[in-house]
């Protein structure tokens, strides 16, 4: 199933195949007519709006170009551009024949979508109304709950549903359940029975269980979503005369070991098991103005860096499965990393840098759901700073090197705190990383707050519970080999469930009930001979054979 | 594994093989000091303070005993009766040869047991001191992290650790993960290098790292533990010269297709795939006086019921593996159920009441974690009141029957609330089931208040959100088969994803947290080849032979 042309993230509205921006002032219609021979793989054809990852990675594109390059949208509309289906989930044939690690790793990236949408909604007052027209099943109705609203058309045939626990013995686990009792609040023995009825939910019924939001006959259909969807529009502070910022194509060379962006370079050591990320700092000062940051676009370093960051990580999860281990480095001046950041919150009214940072938070999390052990190294030339010190506070550890390298003339490594560590990329269980790293002692918060701007040397850093560990630089080679050799020695297995457990400390929320409760069942059911052996029900589906089910209960 | 005898969960101080319950006034000692030749098989031996399952069931009781037999107790210090090790974790060889089933249920009723210890801490003034006197690793860590203090002595050969990771590439996933961030509060990533050492941690960076509360030279170790243990003591309110309740041996009756309380009926369906468990109601009106629910003691209907409903409960689990659906059913008369309700609610402030309504909670949070399909059948006859409406509100579904019978002259059913359905018994959730019900209706909670006492009949309980469903009695018996067979046509690992999602709407805390995210992964992790496997690590243990690990990330 894993194609061997490595899977590319980067795409573009006039590359689409499955999905169309039609934007019609502040309202956008984001349809969705998924091309039966448009998967990643000819060995399953997705009919009847049914999806894989390639429709996927264009719905998360479109997401994200909405937000940027539409700032006069305030309300997006999803619809199916097939008659009779909204859409009807992720296709089954795929998922019966996909690897374990490739549907684990898809449903992680399409949860990160639909937290985007749900982002949107909060954050960028881009609200989001799933306009079901058609049957709406699975994963399909997964993507209308992550809408803020879900209209639904009142006849016989459009319905919502959830039918995999009867029909393939594995759970609507891209947050489905998990928005239907605690997003849309479904009582919890409706939700047991809607999620056991193969046929679905539909009409007033649909309402009456907090399923959708109205249903509505099918002859007022496009004049009551229109109307709702401007009515939505009102609630949205975007701006409606704003010029867009266009995501031009993003500069990647791969090479057989490594992955070269302008601002992100990552060394794939495949003899080691790990890779190796490195982010630059930006390369001169912030802009003299806003407007010359809108001038400069997707050029603005935070979201060029962020832009290739993400793609990287995307990269490495889905087509380098066999490095387990990430080590996270930065390079350049802290200076100039503090001073971007400065920008952002002296500009922070302002749509364009307000998208830039809910990104920056986006990619962030999705570092902190990215089941690979995380080990920042800090040494002298780094630029931990602001913006970049969270890299090493999403980090499993942190190492930092103790004053300067014999025969180097770099001054030690300094790890500079900012104001963009205390509260402007909160994780998805609402905390900072400080905050979550600190639970246990959050005067310890107040005393980094105290320490913003100062250039915090190894063991200032350690005493300050910054990083993990302070090291001497004589030690400094051998410590880490024997870190990673360790690291990467350990079953794959039991760090991912480890780092998914260590990483989130404290509350809970829906988001991280999504990645952390929901998506570890999932895991365990897509590994379960019900659902995946030779007569389980992913396989068997569509055969006609009945699946055989091991009765016992675990 | 699964032994061919069931697995029996009553015993008695009298019949321990591992522990001593060692009361010295208001401080007991609780002796761990397993017999190698104990366990459940003879497949391994229990070295080293290693635990299985027969360990576990004497534990459970005597933290149960600690409560209701020894009221003057005020803290309980859990030692080990070896020299230099306190606990080495569950047994390897057993986890190595156990099922998948019976390591999930093994580590449940351990979680279990755990949080009873905890809620002893928090509820009935009874607090755990663990006095590590040794090594104490893996799951010998999680106990000790149950208690309220953690004692360690300084020296050389006295270490806590969580070597899972490194040694065995599963999770320490009875809890430990998440009590490590969650209620030690340690920082995630000395968490994370905690976790993946071998040899843990000793000596006062333990305490630095939160790991533990206190380290003590040898010397002076026993005055310590015992001034410790009085320290702590001092903060209880237990009562000095109150008699215990003994806790007689459990009358029950196995038979082929039964299993008989007298309270509590089982009957096997084992052709159908369920269980039917019916609860008798009180068959007479409280005790006239607190004096007498004394001397009643284990006789007392609320305790006698919660006793053989536990009983029942865990047999299932671990005796009938195959039955994927509890029916749950209520005989009796509902005002005797309010009446005792009324009772324990009016002596609420006595040490027995208190423990009783506690011990109640626990026994329906085990049913809420039980991974069986629960459906609350409700016909005339039935009691589901107060307490026992309960059973309902735990319940995945409720069917209920309108009107009477056909030719029968009992009474509609009817569905009685009580103040025990408003915070008497909450879930691990923090919330009671009405309100975790009605996470989207708020104001339902308070139109249900206001019926308290009052009959409800099906069509009135279904109106008020009650209930799922309300039946004409001409369609019972078929609705029922129908419901009953679609839900033991579906794969039984996805009943288990969906109920353990479904049934904890809303907040979670840290015993959710324990039971839906750390519990979820270390399932998976359990059936992953890398530990279960032929080359994997637990099937290797000890072998001389290291395991080969799949490097693919998950």
């Amino acid at each position: 199933m894993t194609p061997h042309s490595p899977i590319d993230f980067r795409t573009e509205p006039s590359r689409y195949r499955h999905w169309r921006i039609e934007p019609d002032g502040e309202v956008a219609y984001l349809v969705m007519d998924v091309r039966p021979d448009g998967g990643l793989s000819d060995a399953y054809e997705l009919k009847l709006n049914s999806y894989d990852l390639a429709v996927d990675i264009e719905l998360n594109d479109a997401v994200q170009r909405l937000r940027f390059e539409h700032p006069q949208v305030r309300t997006v509309v999803i619809k199916s551009g097939k008659d009779n289906v909204f859409c009807a989930g992720a296709n089954i044939r795929m998922l019966g024949k996909a690897t374990h690690g490739h549907k684990v790793n898809f449903c992680k990236f399409t949860n990160e979508t639909r937290l985007a949408i749900e982002d949107a909604c909060t954050n960028s007052k881009q609200t989001y109304l799933a306009a079901v027209n058609g049957s709406c099943a699975g994963g399909g109705y997964e993507l209308a709950l992550a809408a803020d609203h879900i209209m639904l058309v009142d006849d016989r045939r459009s319905t919502v549903s959830l039918p995999e626990t009867p029909l393939l013995a594995v759970l609507p686990g891209t947050g489905g359940l998990t928005r239907v009792t605690d997003k849309r609040k479904v009582r919890r023995d409706l939700a047991d029975v809607f999620c056991s009825v193969e046929e679905g939910v539909r009409g007033q019924k649909a309402v009456d269980w907090r399923l959708v939001d109205e249903v509505v006959p099918k002859s007022k259909w496009d004049d009551a979503v229109s109307v709702r969807a401007h009515a939505l529009a009102a609630r949205s502070d975007r701006p409606a005369d704003a010029k867009g910022v266009t995501l031009g194509s993003l500069e990647r060379r791969i090479e057989a070991d490594a992955i070269i962006y302008p601002h992100v370079r990552v060394e794939l050591a495949r003899d080691r098991g790990l890779a190796t990320v490195t982010v630059q700092a930006p390369a001169g000062p912030p802009p003299v103005s806003l407007e010359a940051a809108h001038a400069l676009g997707a050029a603005f370093w935070p979201l060029a860096v962020a832009r290739e960051f993400e793609d990287a990580l995307l990269h490495l999860r889905f087509n380098e499965p066999l490095l387990g281990l990430i080590v996270l480095r930065t390079e350049g001046d802290p200076q100039r990393v503090i001073d971007h950041d400065g920008f952002l919150v002296r500009h922070g009214d302002d749509w364009l840098m307000r998208e830039i940072r809910h990104y920056v938070k986006r990619v962030l999390k999705r570092l902190d759901v990215t089941s690979r052990s995380l080990i920042a190294t800090i040494e002298p030339g780094s630029c931990f700073a602001g913006t970049l010190a969270e890299l090493a506070f999403a980090a499993d550890r942190s190492v930092m090197l103790i004053g300067s390298r014999d025969g180097d003339n770099q001054p030690p490594a300094a790890l500079v705190l900012g104001e963009a560590n205390f509260g402007l990329y909160p994780m998805g269980n609402g905390l900072t990383r400080l905050e979550t790293r600190f639970l246990g002692e959050p005067d310890s918060v107040e005393r980094a707050r105290s320490q913003i701007g100062t250039p915090l040397e190894a063991e200032d850093a350690a005493a300050l519970g910054l990083i993990t560990q302070a090291c001497e630089s004589f030690d400094w080679d051998d410590e880490l080999r024997v870190t990673f050799e360790a690291r990467t020695s350990f079953s794959p297995d039991a760090l991912t469930g480890m780092e998914a457990n260590l990483r989130f400390a404290g509350p809970e929320t829906m988001e991280t009930k999504i990645f952390g409760r929901l998506t570890a069942w999932q895991n365990w059911i897509f590994q379960r001979p019900n659902s995946v052996g030779a007569h389980g029900a992913l396989k068997l589906y569509g055969s006609g054979i009945k699946p055989t089910f091991d009765q016992e209960r675990i």
